[in-house]
C-alpha cells in the first residue's frame, strides 16, 4: 500500500525528518512517502500561516489522489486541509495531531501535548475540542521555543527544553502521555519515552500506523453528511488544478 | 467609522445584495462597503471550496487593512479567515454567522439556523460549537436547496421553503429566533419575522451592528494568546502581498 | 432612541456613574438614561440582596415600559429582573454582564472577569454557565475588596488592586479580555485598558452599544417558550402595579 | 425535628395539598409543616411570577429562622430563595425540584420531569443544568395543562392527562423515572407509579425524607463561599423585617 | 425496616468501622447491618481489586435478598455491583461514594473528596463523571497515605493529614463540602467538620439516611432501560448461586 | 507480534467467529488469537453477567500475560477487565468496542452503534461517554433481537434486521459510520457497507489493526495515574492465580 504524507509548510528539512522517521517505521508492503509543496510559509505559527500553506497543500494532493491509498497532513494542527481532503476523496485521511491524541486515549487516561511556540497553545485546544475528546486532555504546555529553533539548537539542548515542559505537564497536570505537539519534534520520541517513563507519541508514526490498518482493513471515508463529495462549482481565476477535485 | 464587508466568495450579485442591506441599516456616520476577491469560488458550500477562497480574501483584506476601523466576513460559516484577520490586525473583526448567533443568544434562550444546502448542518454544527454556544442552539436545518438556487427561484418560491423549515424548527426543535443561514437569504428577515412572529437574525446587519458598537466604543481585538499578531516567515512562491501582513 | 438603564441598587453615586458612563459613549441620537429604584439594598454582594431588590427594580421598569424602546439592568449580576423584563416586554431587555461577556468572546477567545468580593466568585460563574458560555471564560477573580470600598478608596488605590488582580487572570488564568465585574467600576476601562495591554469591557458600554444595534436593528425579544409573556394570576396583598405586567 | 414547607403561591389549596403529603410521610418523630405567604401570585408561572413571590416567601421563612430546623421550598422550580435561605441560615435548605431530581437519579439513569405548563419547560430545563445534571435528564414534558386546571379539572381527567404525558416521556425520550413537575401534583405518585410501573417521584416527599436525613445526621449548610453568610447592607425602604437576616 | 451494608473488601475492621457508625445513626426502627465477603481481596486499591471483589459481594447480596428492604455497597468507589445489583433486584441500592455526592451537592455548590491513595484519584473522578454530576467537583485529593495505613497510624496522626489535605482542597481549590473518600475514614467526619468549618460527609451515614427516605416514600429501582431485570443465561462452572439472580 | 483476543463470555461459536475474522484480517507476522473462559455467563447482556464473567476473563489473561505482546477484550461493551489487564500489565490492551468508536471518529462525524438487545442502549452509551467521545455519537440503536438470536435466525434474516436498523440510524439520527455493537456481528461488516453505502466498523478488525500497530510502534501502556501497577494485597479465599497479577 502507498501512504502519502504532506508536510504542508515547504522547510524541506522538516520533510526528510518525516521521511527518516517513515523509513524506521513503515511496514513491509508500506511504501510511506513524504513531501511537501512548493510554495507557501516556511514553518506555520497561526492560522495566517495555515491559511497560506492551504492551496498549495490542496494542490499537492489533487495531484496525487490516484497515485495513494491514503492521505496523512503531517503538520501538528487542526489544519483544515484534513477535512477538505475528506471532502474531495474517500480514502483515509489524517492529521498527525488527530492521529497522536487517538493513540494517547488508548495509552492512559489523560494526555498532554508539549509544543514549541506559545501560540499553538490555544490553536492545540481548539483542535482537541473539535476532535470531541477534550476531557481526556490534561494540558497543551509550549517550550516557548519557537518552531524554527528546533532547526538551531543542538538535539541535546531541544531535548532538554522538551523534557522539562512535560515533567510539569506529567507532575502538576496529570498527564499520563505526552503528544510531540511539533512535526519538528518527529523521532525524539523513544530517547523521551525512556527519560520520562510515560508513552510518547510522535503523531508521523500514529498516523503512518492507523493508516496502514485503516488501509489493511479496507475502509473509505464516509461520504454521508460531514463529508459529501463536493459539488462543481466555478473557480474564475483560480488554477485549473483546482477544478479536478470535484466530481464530475 | 468605515467597515468593510468581505464576502468570500466571487459572485457579485451576493455582494450586492449585502450592499443593499448595509445601506439601509449603516447608522448616520457609518460607510460600510461590500466587495468580494476577483478569484475563488463561485459560492462556498463545503471546507474546500472555504479554503479555496481563504487566501483571496486574505488578500483583500490585507490591501485594505488601513482604509477601514473593523473587518467582517461575509459569509455564513465559521470561515477560518475571521481568525486570520484577528491575528493580523487588531482592528474588530467578526463573521457574519457569528454576529448573527450572539444576537441570537439575546433575543431568546433556544435559536435555530436555517441554511439552504445539507452540507452545511454539520458544518455549522461545527462552528457554533466552535464560537462555545452549543447549548443554545435548538437545531440546524437545510431547505435543502443549494446556495445558488436563492438566484434562480423567485423571491417568493424560496421564501415559502424557507418559511416552512423556520417553522419546523420552531414547532419540532424549540427554537425560539431563528439565524438566516446563507448570506444570500440577507435582506428576508423583516418579512419572514411577520410571518413566524419570531426574531429573524440577519447575520449581515447584526455584524454590521456590533462592529459600529465595537468601534463606536474604541475596543481592539486583543493580541494576548489566541490572536498573537503572527511572527514573520518567508513566503517562497507565494505574492508577496501576503507578507505585508506580518508585523516588522 | 431611548434606553433605560435600572441600577437595581439604591447607592445614587452608582446610579450617577453609569450616567456618566453613557453620557460618554451614547451615539448621537441616543438617550440613554440611568435611574434606580427608591426601596432596597443599598449595594447587591449575594442572592438575598438580589432578590430584596427584585420587586422595587420591577417596578421601576413596569412604570416606564412604554417611554423606552430597551432596557437595561445595570448590575454585574445574572440578575433574575433582565428574565422576568424579557417576559413582560418584547423590547429588548440585557444585563450589563451578558453584555460584556458577549463582547468579551468577540474579543479574544478566553476572558476573565475581575470582580470586587470573593462571594462574587461563585455567583458570576454561575451567570456565565447560565448563558452557556462557560468554555470561553478562563477565570473569576476577585479583587476582595467589598463593593462599596469602591466609594471609599482613591481611584488610584481601587485601580491599583483591580490592575493587579487582572494580571493574575492574565498571566496565571490565560485571560485575553477583562471584563469588569462590578458596576461601580464604569469608568475604568481605558485606563485599564492602557495598563494591561488588552481589552477591557465596561458592560455599561456593552450594553448600550447592544441595545443601540438592536434597536437600530429594529428587533424584539421572543415571545416563543422562553420569555412567554405570562398570563395574568391574582396578586393578593401585593402593590396594584405589579399586575399591570400581565398581557390582558 | 421541625422542618418547615413554603409554599410561595398564595394558594391556601397548594398548602393544604402539601400538608396531606407531609402528613402521610413524616417519620415519627418529624414535624412537617406548610404554609404560605399572604402576599403574592397566586400562582406562579414564569419569572415574573417567581420574582414577585421571592420577598414574601423570604419574610415568612426569617420571621421562622429559629422554629424550624429544616426549610423547603415548596415550588417545582429552580426558586431563588433557596439560595437565598441558603445564605441567611446555615440549616438545610432544600427545593422540591431539586430533592426530586436527586431521587430520581438514584432509581435509575434517565429521568423526566412531566409539567403542567408549556412556559415552564425551559424553566425547569434550566434548574436541571444550574443542578449540574443536565446529562441525567431524558426530558421536560408539559401536559399543557395551566397550573391552576389541577384545582379544577377532576383529579381523573387530570390524572390521564398526566399519565399520558408521562408515557410519551418513558416511550420516546428514554424516560425511567418520573418527576412530578407541580406542586399541585403532590400525591399522584403512588397511583401514576402503578400505571406508569416506574417509579414516580413526588418532590415534597423527597424533600421531606432528605431533610429528616440531614437533620438526622447534623449536617448544616457550607458557609464557605456559594453560600456566604451575607453581609449587612442598609436596606432603605424595605420592611424592617429583612434586615434581621443579615448576620450582626 | 432493614438496610444491608456489604463491604465488597475482606477486612473485618472495617465492617466493624461501618456498623459502629450504622449504630450510631440508625434511626429508630431501623435495622441497619453491616457485612462482608469471606473471600477477596483485603483492600480495594484498584480496577482489579475491584473486579476481584465483585462475584463474593455479589454472593453476599443473592443470599440475603430476602431479607432486606435496601442495599448498599460500603465502598468509596463506582463499585460495579451497585448497578448489577439494581439490575438483579427492584429494591433500593447505593454506594456510599454516589450517597456522599448528592449529599454534598445539597450542602454547597462545590465538593471535593479526599481519599487515601493517589491511584483513586482518576478512579473516583471516573465515578463522578459518571454519576453526571462533574461540574460540582472541586477536586479529588488524595493523602498519599495507602488504605490500611488508615488502621496503622493512630487516629491523631491519620486526622492530621485528612484535615491538611481538606485545607487544600478548601483554600486552592474552592471546595464548600468534604466528602470523606474512604470507607475506612467512616467516623472521622464530625471532629474533621469541627476543625475544618465547613460540612463532612461520610458516605456510610448518608447511604444510611438515603435509603432509610426510599424505603420510607416506597420507591423502588426503576426497571426499565438500564436497570432491567436480566434474563436469564447459562452460567457454565460457575456456582449456582449466581442462577439464583435470573428472573424466572 | 502475538495478539491475544478473549471473549469474555463462554460461548465457543462466538470465539470461533473471532478467530475466523482474524484469520482474515491479520497482518503477515501477526498471530491473533482467539479464546474464552472456561467458566461464566453464555452470553452478557448486562452488568451482572458482565460482572461474572469478570474473574474467569482475568484468570484467562493472567495465565498468559507473558506470551502475547497485546491483548484485546472481544465484548462490544465497556468491559471493566480492559482497565484491569491495563492495571497489571504495560502491555497494550483494548476493548473492541472502544475500538470501533475511535475507527469511526477517523471515518466520519458522527457515528452510531447498532446493537442487538434493547439493554445493551444505556450501557454502550455510557461506555462512549466513559471513552470521553459522547458528542461524536449520533445515537446507539438495538435491533431489539437478543444476542444469542444472532446464532439462530439465518444470516440473511439477522442481516435485514441490522441493516434496517442501521438505515435509522442514518436518515434518522444522522450516523455517517456505523460500528457492530456485537461481536457476534464480527463477519458482517463488508455486505452491510456495500448495502448502507457507508463505512461499517467491526471492532474485532479495529482492535486487531490498533494493537498491530501499537506493537509495531513499540507502545507501551501508561503506568502513571489511571494504570498504576497494583499494589499486592492479600486475596484470602480466591484462587492463587490472582495474586499473580500483583508485581512483587
Amino acid at each position: 500500500m502507498r501512504i502519502l504524507f504532506i508536510n504542508p509548510n515547504t522547510t524541506a528539512e522538516f520533510t526528510r525528518r518525516v521521511q527518516e522517521t517513515l523509513d524506521l517505521y513503515a511496514a513491509p508492503g508500506t511504501e510511506a512517502v513524504a513531501c511537501n509543496p512548493a510554495a507557501g510559509p516556511r514553518s506555520i505559527e497561526c492560522v495566517y500561516d495555515e491559511l497560506l500553506s492551504a492551496a498549495p497543500t490542496l494542490e499537492v494532493a489533487i495531484s496525487q489522489l490516484d497515485q495513494y491509498d491514503a492521505f496523512v497532513i503531517a503538520c501538528v494542527s487542526d489544519h483544515p486541509t484534513v477535512y477538505a481532503l475528506r471532502e474531495i476523496t474517500d480514502k483515509p485521511v489524517i492529521g498527525i495531531f488527530e492521529a497522536s491524541v487517538y493513540y494517547a486515549c488508548m495509552l492512559g487516561y489523560k494526555f498532554s501535548v508539549v509544543t514549541t511556540d506559545e501560540a499553538w497553545e490555544p490553536l492545540l485546544w481548539d483542535g482537541i475540542r473539535h476532535f470531541g475528546v477534550a476531557e481526556r486532555c490534561a494540558s497543551v504546555r509550549s517550550t516557548r521555543l519557537p518552531v524554527l529553533a528546533l532547526e538551531s539548537l543542538t538535539p541535546e539542548e531541544t531535548g532538554r527544553v522538551i523534557r522539562s515542559t512535560s515533567e510539569q505537564a506529567i507532575g502538576e497536570d496529570g498527564a499520563e502521555v505526552i503528544c510531540l505537539g511539533c512535526a519538528g519534534m518527529s523521532g525524539m520520541d523513544k530517547r523521551l519515552e525512556q527519560e520520562l517513563q510515560v508513552p510518547v507519541v510522535d503523531g508521523v508514526v500514529a498516523a503512518l500506523k492507523l493508516m496502514e490498518g485503516m488501509v489493511g482493513y479496507g475502509l473509505h471515508t464516509s461520504k454521508k453528511r460531514a463529508y459529501l463529495h463536493p459539488k462543481r462549482v466555478e473557480l474564475p481565476n483560480l488554477p485549473p488544478v483546482f477544478g479536478r477535485a470535484y466530481r464530475d
